[in-house]
């Protein structure tokens, strides 16, 4: 898939094994809908397919988003940090981003 | 400052030592701005002084965000994720996100 270019930084960060995190952002409301991880391969599949895989940290395997629940995420465009080691992927979100139901996973506020 | 109930989930993080990762998104403008970490005392301070302090992975050390720059931001609302291991607060950010000088650290896009 060398059609892509994964930036110098982030490739960097998985050279040296490590992930990356990825912020899941609805590309209309702007609502922030989730927070995930992503190695090499899934953000080459994500690039190459159009529709996000994330690594799963706790399965340690890839995650296909809405594999199995339909709330595919469709890709808008994706954004890199200054530093390489963080995401932002503006979607378009089939249904619920949260397991729960909930439409983002930040649904709960801490009280102050 | 026990005033402040930081979430079980969120607790338990922090009782694993391990960090949260945190999402500064503007909260007028919804723009996302950066990624960072915290741990309890940052967490702590960030609700106690409504103004955000996060805990620098590379320095080890707790970083007032603005605190040498200016570019402090100021907390709105903070949530916490469905399972507890990631934040997002809806900031109002003085000056610059990133320390580059742009004003969110996503400012390069992954071209497809």
């Amino acid at each position: 898939m060398s059609e892509f270019s994964i930036p110098s930084e982030v490739q960097a960060q998985f050279d040296s094994h490590e992930l990356v995190a990825a912020i899941a952002q609805d590309a209309q409301s702007s609502e922030v809908l989730m927070l995930a991880w992503m190695n090499r391969e899934s953000l080459e599949l994500t690039l190459a397919t159009g529709e996000v895989t994330y690594w799963s940290r706790s399965r340690q395997e890839l995650w296909r988003k809405g594999a199995t629940s339909g709330h595919i995420q469709k890709v808008h465009s994706i954004s890199y940090d200054c530093d390489g080691d963080a995401l932002l992927l503006k979607v378009e979100q089939n249904g619920a981003a949260c397991h729960t139901g909930e439409r983002s996973c930040f649904y709960r506020e801490i009280k102050r």
